[in-house]
């Protein structure tokens, strides 16, 4: 089996070469690829139903096998994420800023590739292709780890990419997967500063605090989202209740979901009757503070301390009734993530506290968290939600997909 | 003695507060912390002193004492380069982008400060006074960790700082040293994720790539420069000889500072003793391939694989004759480090591939790698120069010591 060192080694090599393709190269290669992952789609179905055999047989539940399950329909909609990325414009050589010095050099700040990505994903094939395009068309290399359970799914999917690639032009070795699933490989994968220059974790808390805390490689940190909606004493209450049964109930699984719901006393005793009647169509659970008990009743559970730090990723709300929009604003900075938090109010003052203070990757006026997606913010396909602060914040999108370099000409300057 | 956990608190708490700051606000601060310097002077020099005092009784170089050394100019100059930062534009706040949804959501992209950077770095005072303008300029607080040599000067630098920031409507904890200079508090400060954003190592290679492997904090990686100079078969041979001298030898313990020269056949038995013509002045020593040992004599060491891979930071120079440019850009991309690299050249064909394809924070055309500097550059003040591909490459400014938020406004609108 290849090792970590040596897929590294082609990386690099090939990131080289990708980063001199030409906009037009690179597309070609892209639209070969989805097409011969509709072509190729018994080959992939195939791998994958032995995928799903042993993870049924080992026991996995419904909801994980599902996210696992690839399907004819399924590689369509791949291998239309894949052509929109090819339609989506090139972030490599983009001019973004430049001066003429006052002794004659010009300087010129160019985007390019960041070249060779590694990701780590878990188990839901779709990332593979996702990421692999997305790299392609930002001029990088990268090395994929998905999760042991998707190995066959993805090594069918990475070598239907690879031959389309490597017929059109594109060095096959633009995307590598890690066949090895053992534990050390991702982690000997965490320390490849020889030849990984980027680093993103894509899944669940446990795997991303893993790749924080082991990797020596620079990491973006994705995904992890506790968010608020908080509704103000002049909030219009219909608009609140139908934000927060849309951040909670449409999609409870993803990051940008709303985990708790803070509403000023004052309006309280009208909104949270209204919110518990949308969310009881749902069946969502609601876990309280003794005052949110008081106006609800004894069917809520009571919230303990560890539910406002909880991201429940399920049909479970965390409600608090807080005195002052300042109680708000402190709960959130206290217990949430920096990933997504909405205000609901009437109240210019209070919106423009909010958008300053809270210190969030994206901060909402009277609209729902569930906005937070590169797609939803016009950037195109998204690699991942960073909620770090460093280098990109919030959507990734192919503009965050790249670095940039200074260019400077002169006529014999010195210092 | 106040624990890195509480250092680490009570930044996170004063930058929640240096976030809501106006420009004005933080412009006086910076002012008051100049004129305090220059006041205080004398404390701080009695300080210094004792540093120096052990630092001769330790044994430490001529070198060394006299970067740890402050002098009344000195501080002068310290307090001139805060009053510069004060000048300088505020990075938080603009609007960086924006647009308006079909959906009726406008979404604007507003930098906002980085939080909590962490700054490690070795023995120079300067350094001290230099970062804490930045961070506070740039809206966040710092946790400042200096060399064990030069505590008694810190701590009176810090002191004085934090007292006119005080003084002025800041909170003196925007401005925070680590006094405890055990190697363990450094190692828990790298691992602070809880409430460092950012760690900036500034030093030499050891101090870097420790902080690189041990730090759980994301880092940007700073200054491993070994930088190259291509003399091309076109190129105009004085030009080149003038950009190599000034390369090496006008401050050869910088991070630009040039340490390979690597020349084409056809231009290395005209170019070369022009080169060591100039380079004989300030006697640095060169170590040469074969070719080079062929044309310059046996005055010339030999270059062994390892010279290739060094930053000398002296005055100490490696040349290789070359067969092309080919040869040249893979030289540099085998033994660089991504710095700043240059070629001298009259092809245009070779200059665009030489910008191309160098893979290079800074490329340069007939001019000096010296230029790689954020002053040089228009960047105002520099923090340090990145060397890696994430967040920042090249000089970091102000521009560069900020995050960003989107800030979301809507009437209502769920997805």
């Amino acid at each position: 089996m290849t090792t970590i060192n040596e897929l590294g080694a082609r990386a690099k090599k090939s990131a080289a070469a990708l980063a001199l393709l030409s906009t037009g190269e690179k597309n070609k290669a892209l639209l070969a690829i989805a097409d011969a992952l509709e072509r190729e789609a018994p080959a992939v179905l195939e791998a994958n139903a032995r995928d799903i055999a042993d993870a049924e047989k080992n026991g996995m539940t419904g909801a994980m096998v599902d996210r696992l399950r690839l399907t004819t329909a399924r590689i369509a909609d791949i291998a239309v994420a894949v052509r929109y990325v090819a339609g989506l414009a090139d972030p490599v050589g983009r001019v973004l800023d430049g001066s003429l010095r006052p002794n004659g050099l010009s300087i010129t700040k160019v985007s390019v590739p960041l070249g060779v990505v590694g990701v780590i994903f878990e188990s839901r094939p779709n990332v593979t292709a996702d990421c692999a395009a997305l790299c392609l068309k930002a001029g990088s290399a990268c090395i994929l780890r998905g999760g042991k359970e998707a190995i066959r799914s993805n090594t069918a999917l990475v070598q239907v990419m690879r031959a389309a690639a490597g017929a059109n032009g594109v060095p096959a070795d633009a995307i590598l997967l890690v066949e090895d699933t053992a534990r050390e490989t991702a982690a000997a994968m965490m320390c490849l500063n020889e030849y990984i220059d980027v680093l993103i974790p894509r899944g669940g808390a446990g795997l991303i605090s893993a790749v924080v805390k082991n990797a020596t490689v620079p990491v973006i940190e994705t995904g992890t989202g506790n968010c608020h909606l908080y509704v103000d004493a002049s909030a219009d209450l219909e608009m609140a209740a139908a934000i927060g049964d849309n951040g909670k109930t449409t999609r409870p699984s993803v990051c940008n979901a709303l985990e708790t719901v803070l509403v000023h006393q004052s309006a309280a005793g009208a909104f949270l009757p209204l919110l518990k009647e949308r969310l009881d169509r749902t069946g969502v659970e609601l876990r309280g503070c003794a005052r949110t008990k008081k106006i609800l009743g004894d069917t809520v559970r009571d919230a303990a301390e560890e539910d406002w730090y909880t991201e429940y990723s399920d049909y479970i709300l965390a409600v608090k009734v807080v005195d002052s929009i300042d109680e708000a604003i402190a709960h959130i900075a206290r217990y949430g993530t920096h990933h997504s938090d909405a205000i609901v109010t009437r109240d210019l003052q209070n919106s423009r506290r909010f958008t300053k203070e809270v210190d969030s990757a994206a901060v909402y006026v009277n609209a729902s968290t569930r906005f937070t997606d590169g797609g939803e913010f016009g950037l195109g396909a998204e690699i991942g939600i960073s909620t770090q602060k460093l280098h990109a914040r919030g959507p990734m999108g192919l503009a965050e997909l790249v670095s940039y370099k200074y260019i400077v000409a002169g006529d014999g300057q010195i210092r």
